[in-house]
């Protein structure tokens, strides 16, 4: 899923430098100090809008969504029906120590080998939930934030460009070649918003959904396993989550 | 119905052909880097933001609204006052087998015959739908996403070509052309936007509706059937849900 | 107040078409088929995301509601508190066969004397009030459709006519006359979106709004007859809709 | 408060004003025709959308709310103590007569000397209150229409120029005056849009705000006077309406 | 936090700043007049909505909020803490006259010593609270208002100076420069709006979320505190509302 996002946003990004080339040579297109005004002053602004450590903090939850790989939901119902099977055989303490898959797991784990409630361990899990929802969409409203001053940092670089174009309009011949780099920041702008910028922010939200599934499905089974029930019906819950086409049940194998 | 998407999009295309065809030839619109830079520039950048499964998926949900008619609200109450009066006179199990127009309705027929409760038929009928419509919303969002995406595209690809044109204006007949070939990217980016994917995403949402509408009425026909209403009043109680002039009493005919 | 529609939409052409008499004639603005390319290529598009069914629909639905006037509240108020006169004395099968002013009125009445209850009365009419209040509302979001799509097809046209301009450039003295021709599609599409179909659109919307009033002081009406409440009271509760300057009472004339 | 619309719109109309004369000159800037199409052409299209019963009661609810002034909610409250005050001395009756600031007030004390229930007192005047600020509203609403539309009609006056000046390249010289003047009604459209409508549209929205809270101290008010409340407890009942730094108790002076 | 708006907004300012000296020097992008035109035309409109008190208050509003720095909540959870351990101690008249960081705490323990209902310190804090968010709320919308019409403004600047342009085309030479200048306008209305404007306004509605925090963190504690719970259970309490990283107990010190 998160190679699709790389894949995409690498393959415009090649669509935009063959466009290039076809045109001539990607050399003119290059032009240093137009990409930092358009994109340190696009960060500069968003950083005035959302504080150093939120802007910060954005940049690591979206790095992380890029490289750590999201649960599959099918193995997932496999791995809790076999910590429900394990429950029901040797108690709930016979869980502590297993190893899983995810650090959610782990907590909700020794939750129920602290002998909570079941009420307290939907409401503590619940709450790391929505902290990990929040982060993700702070994180996704930043870049939304960068998408939308990007293209106006772009413009106003543009309109740098052709006011001192046309302040010293002596040589026609300068004419051409200073209106195509004052428009290289409306380019830059355009792109960085459109090629990076939006489908970033449209995956973190698009994440965010898919961690709610599986912490959802991780709650559903704590719940399920701290009331005794069997782990056949436990399997059949959780798989209402998720597509038809997914549930391959662990007991027909 | 679907035809009238196909006839709406064939046409509109048409009309535009016709505008070049006027202008003095198709040719001079046809520059298949410029196609493929809009077109495959923007399908990367919507898999960026969806991942390439949904993006599949949607292709594939679209495909399959275009082929298969929805069924006829009017003639699917008329089979299911039939299966009631079948069920009538020889029981809920001599519905099994029968031969019915959709898989929907195969299915609600199978849960009756199974014994389930209404509540429960009612239940898994709904998670059904509900699964189908988020699948259609989820095709409508990804054409919705193109349509926004591909101008962007375009507008890119113009820049691009503009900034090459005023880099190497030697020769003042050569601006043009050059120019033509920038506007281009515009144009393919706004006929993609406009004539092609707004049109297939507003379809999409409305045959979601429609499907909505057949399920609805399934599932409230499943429910009278298994509570044992009179055909006559199933079919009043189902007619509530279509347009009066569609209302022909099967028991009038 | 649909007199006003009409007037305004004609006050508005004719106010454009005096700005191109001032400019030198109407003349050099007519281009049937620039006219065409916008028009037809908007309808194919809009029919594309409708569907043929739902677009003929609204045009009737559009159509309706120009030529018919709705009704007048004050007028409508008189009207049911002579019914609840007659009820009062003749009982409530002396209304079968009065003249009223609204079929909607008429199928009111036939309800009361049918002897329904006073609940069932209102399920059914508030069902057949919502049905006229989607139909509004469909043909309302076809013509806010329309007025989406026809500025961009007004500038698909317009880059079609660019384009060919700008592929053969060879007389400076064409290019004039010929960017004129290329910007009437965009003329086009500003006209048919702002002066045609947003007015239209917003005037179904209103339209609507008045429709539910009436038929809501019907509902309530029927309703209060049906009760046997006395007349005057009646007169009061349904002034209660409307402005105190249109409240003058049947009973002190 | 009014006073400052006035002198915001004035002001902004006055650095407009200062911008062409100091570009030489308000003359160029003047052109009749371009200000007609603008201005009636943007009336006609919300008088469509609108009819004319509602475009002009919106013109006399804008007019009202400039020329009245809206009250003082902490003298007001004063008022409310005083009448508290006197019901609790001699009665509600003895409050008959009595002359006061506004006539949403005269009218809650006639409704308490007519001795009706709080309940009625409360939903009369509710409804009372409800029906002003759907009069604001809708002016605010007619207002935000013509600031949709003015621009579309600058626009499409300025293509009907830019098509005229096109068709009749003849002379260069007289191309330069003919683009001003084209440009003249995307200016109008602007300035009509920006620095009037949209101004009168919000200060009508917040206008109305201001209403509400007048008109719910007073509703507050009425019903605590008909529970026979003391005026010392009334006062410190609405002064929790208002800004702390507004809170001078009329028993402390 | 707040430095980081003013980092941000100079950062970005700089950045525009150096384009500007690359491209030939700040001297040709200063011009009085033009940043007359759309500041204080820009004020003069933003104050026809809003009012005069209301447009001082938010300017108020919004020196504030960038001169005080934001209280930190694990800080004001150790002194909730330590209040709670006094009021355990000592009985709650004890905390009368500690020193304590915010004016709203202080609040708080005035009314726990004055001896009210945690119903009533609840009620009373929250409206404080809710007035205060209020205050910020308008402090944004008239930042988001000034950031929608300044670059309305530089469009109407422009426009002046385009058709004084266009109207005295003799000298072409002339072009140039006075198309520089119209073009001033629009460049302060894009730096206005995105460079100051919307981040001020975003931030100020980050700010009212960290105080709302901070409120609810007093509000808790002041009823924590008057309903006499253990120290320790407080700190847990409160501490669920910020990120575990913050957690540092004062009991583990």
């Amino acid at each position: 899923m998160d190679l699709a996002t790389i894949i995409g946003i690498i393959g415009a990004a090649a669509i935009i430098i063959t466009a290039m080339v076809l045109s001539g040579g990607v050399g003119m297109f290059m032009d240093i100090p137009s990409i930092l005004i358009v994109l340190v002053g696009s960060i500069f602004v968003v950083m005035a809008k959302f504080g150093l450590n939120q802007f910060l903090g954005a940049a690591k939850v979206a790095a992380k969504a890029f490289m750590f790989k999201s649960d599959d939901p099918a193995e997932l119902i496999d791995e809790i029906v076999e910590l429900a099977d394990a429950a029901r055989k040797g108690g709930l303490l016979s869980l502590e120590g297993k190893e899983v898959s995810s650090d959610f797991l782990q907590g909700g784990i020794q939750l129920l080998v602290d002998g909570h409630d079941p009420e307290v361990v939907k409401t503590l899990l619940s709450k790391d939930m929505n902290k990990s929802v929040e982060r993700h969409e702070q994180g996704a409203s930043i870049f939304g934030a960068l998408a939308d001053v990007s293209p106006a940092m772009g413009m106003i670089g543009t309109l740098v460009g052709l006011v001192q174009m046309l302040s010293a309009m002596d040589d026609p011949k300068s004419i051409g070649p200073a209106m195509a780099v004052a428009l290289l920041t409306t380019f830059y702008g355009a792109v960085i918003a459109n090629v990076i910028c939006l489908p970033i922010a449209g995956k973190l939200r698009n994440r965010s959904e898919s961690e709610i599934l599986i912490k959802t499905l991780i709650i559903e089974g704590m719940q399920s396993i701290l009331s005794g029930e069997n782990p056949r019906i436990i399997e059949q819950k959780l798989h209402a989550y998720i597509s038809p086409k997914l549930r391959a049940s662990a007991f027909e194998r």
